[in-house]
């Protein structure tokens, strides 16, 4: 165990060896950089690439630049990974593409700009070439920029033996495979095999007789979020992907759909918090202030229409300025109950367990929370107000303002998002605005209205 | 190709399909709610048990339950998992558990009471019974509760023909097994080989000479959030795990991790929004107003303190009725800037691509970013409010509050998250109301303190 134990903590990527690396870089060693670096797993020298300054990647790439191999270009954060790129030699960067997958190469093209792509793309065998021009002719984000185009298929009718000699005998298996694909004379999937039961069945067994119970296949222009879904539903780990006639063109792992999933799943995050969803922690101060402005502009927007609300009732707010000190806790408490319910909903959508077969139960169910938490905190609010400023009245007002607040905000925070799926605009890219809007002007014009009538 | 899409389609749960069911239910049809419900995959038939209202899912059982298998138990919410297990006949629950992987039935078992615990473990042959009860010995939420029980290791020194010839007569392999572990002759793991490699290999050749390069192995106790990750990291497919004397116990594969993963975006969405991480589109009412009703109580604490701030300026906003209708345009910039870095902080958090290493740049860079966005919006709100009030000194007073709380919420965004983390505490859950805190008491104090200092 021992050794394993060292080779575990080797292998680690902790603050010592990222210091012990910086120091030699800023000492020029470049053997004692490479023997830090060497241990380490592509995923991790791309996070320390980029983690590091943009001074010290320059410095330490100087001395290191000819190890750079493809497995670290896939890794890294596209807005790194163009820098990098753009300094390695012509020779170093044909090594690193050559060596990897078809769709590894797809996802690195995808973000670069035409002059680096066809770099790149010169770098590559004909063959490879090719495969990789034909998997650029797909959609952006489909099935078809996904896959390998590598796979591994067998005649229907050919038996466990037959296939292992195929693959003993083949010469360009790739790097990760988990099924045996059967298909028809012309290509078409029609079911497959795991590698486990080829493995435990005797020579003489049918491929066809130990086939998987469950099969699916993807067409090639299917969306890549859709292929994510699928995999997460069904717990699939490689599936076929096929063309519009039903010939099989590639296959989709299981790596590369927990790699989608992850990136809807940051995505669906920073576009409800309102950042760019491609915004990263190595963007300049310049391209994050410009990812952030847009939506700091909308709520601007927003913000000034509710203030026209207030406005609407200066008059009021200037004959007891105790509304002008509690209306500001309506309104936040309208907005923290909205974004919940819409952060439910998003997430519910997300995942397709919100459908038309239980939105009204859903919606029901929001208003009634929403009534129970404003009565909750009507009364409570209520109470507090009373004592605050000693006007019977005015606490009244204030529990009443709330109920109704906190209602609309369960109801437009799962209706707005529901509204925006149903016309094809991602719910969790604009439903933050509409339903801020919704909270402050309900909440605003309940408290400040139910004021002037009441009160005055 | 016809009788593959004809299949394809078979599988989907569409509105049809489901409008069909109910109505099949409805009428008391079983043979053909069995016929509706059997061409499909377990993980639909539990999202579509999890749609149907609760009187309905009951109707559907009394027709259907003894067609409930373990699958669909496995891939069932656990609200209604519960529910569901509580209406089975002990025979078919004890068929529907005998048939799962020790990972699934532990997985199950977690989240039940004691007595519907028992009633599972008796129905278990009593291997699996020992089995489940050792992984339940594991803390919740380790690698030991993920993993599955069942292994395929060979010793060392075997070759390609003698693993072939063992896994054909093992007679209880796993049902999802992707690498031979090569083991010594205490069973610690040593390295691993892809069935891909073994199959593609010739008898002869010796495991150790094919085995992957790089390998890792986990301990049993280690927190299933760090397993997530190491799969996301490495790509990796499926991973042996060790007791703490570096014996290997079992395996956890990716369609685990994937769903921790899956599970932990989850968490961090719904904390940052506010919502009780468990919630589900299944709870009832009171859940859900529980659940929703602690946040809203933290958030209704701090809209109190800054209520407390615009009440110090009570006399200024007297002066100038202005300031009500303006300030709350400040608080809600304030409000979205904080959110936005604190999205970012708590993903890249999570993600582990914030550490020590660049801290300090991301802080710098954040602040520049909330300086950069409050200078162009405090310039246009000043605009805004002079044109708005004609109070020339009013739009200076604008412009400077939202220097101030922009860069205040763009600080306290990033800085609150790293400070809970440190201090062992996720900075999805409790972020929010501290940030909130910051941005409105100093969006308020900024404002309402310069108007009373330049303006009156």
């Amino acid at each position: 165990m021992a050794d394993i134990e060292a080779a575990v903590i080797e292998d680690v990527m902790d603050a010592r060896r990222v210091a012990a690396i910086r120091e030699a870089v800023a000492a020029e060693n470049t053997a004692r950089v490479t023997e830090l670096l060497e241990p380490l797993h592509a995923a991790d020298i791309a996070d320390l690439l980029e983690q590091i300054s943009k001074s010290e990647r320059r410095a330490l790439l100087h001395l290191w630049s000819g190890e750079i191999d493809g497995d670290i270009l896939s890794e890294l954060d596209e807005s790194i990974r163009e820098e990098v790129i753009e300094g390695l030699a012509p020779d170093v960067l044909a090594d690193a593409v050559r060596e990897l997958d078809t769709d590894d190469v797809v996802d690195i093209l995808e973000d670069l700009e035409e002059p680096q792509q066809e770099l790149i793309l010169d770098a590559l065998e004909d063959a490879d070439r090719v495969a990789v021009e034909q998997a650029m002719s797909y959609p952006e984000y489909s099935a078809g920029r996904l896959m390998q185009r590598e796979v591994v298929a067998a005649p229907e009718h050919w038996n466990v033996g037959q296939a292992i000699d195929f693959l003993r005998e083949c010469e360009t298996l790739p790097d990760q495979f988990y099924h045996v694909i059967l298909v028809d004379p012309r290509m078409k999937p029609k079911g497959y095999v795991t590698l486990g039961r080829v493995l435990s069945s005797r020579r003489d067994k049918m491929l066809r007789d130990i086939q998987e119970e469950s099969f699916r296949t993807i067409e090639a222009h299917e969306p890549e979020a859709d292929v994510a879904y699928i995999f997460n539903q069904y717990h699939l780990i490689s599936t076929p992907v096929v063309d519009e006639s039903g010939r099989l063109v590639g296959v989709v792992t299981i790596d590369d759909a927990m790699n989608v999933l992850d990136e809807e799943h940051e995505e669906d995050m920073l576009r409800l918090a309102g950042v760019d969803d491609e915004a990263s922690l190595s963007d300049t101060v310049w391209e994050a202030t410009k990812g952030r402005a847009v939506w700091l502009f909308v709520n601007l927007l927003t913000a000034i229409l509710a203030s026209g609300v207030i406005s609407a009732f200066a008059e009021t707010i200037n004959q007891m300025v105790a509304l002008a000190v509690l209306m500001p806790i309506v309104a936040s408490m309208g907005g923290n109950a909205g974004t919940q319910t819409m952060t439910v909903a998003v997430r519910a959508l997300a995942t397709r367990d919100l459908t038309a077969q239980n939105a009204m139960r859903v919606i029901r169910r929001e208003a009634a929370v929403g009534a129970l938490n404003g009565i909750a905190f009507g009364l409570l609010m209520a109470v507090v107000a009373g004592v605050w400023f000693g006007v019977p009245m005015l606490a009244v007002v204030m529990g009443i303002a709330m109920v109704f607040t906190l209602v609309a905000a369960a109801v437009g925070g799962i209706l707005i998002p529901m509204g925006l799926q149903r016309f094809g605009i991602d719910p969790a890219l604009a439903s933050g605005p509409f339903v801020t809007t919704v909270t402050d002007v309900v909440g605003f014009f309940a408290f400040l209205g139910l004021a002037a009538w009441i009160l005055l």
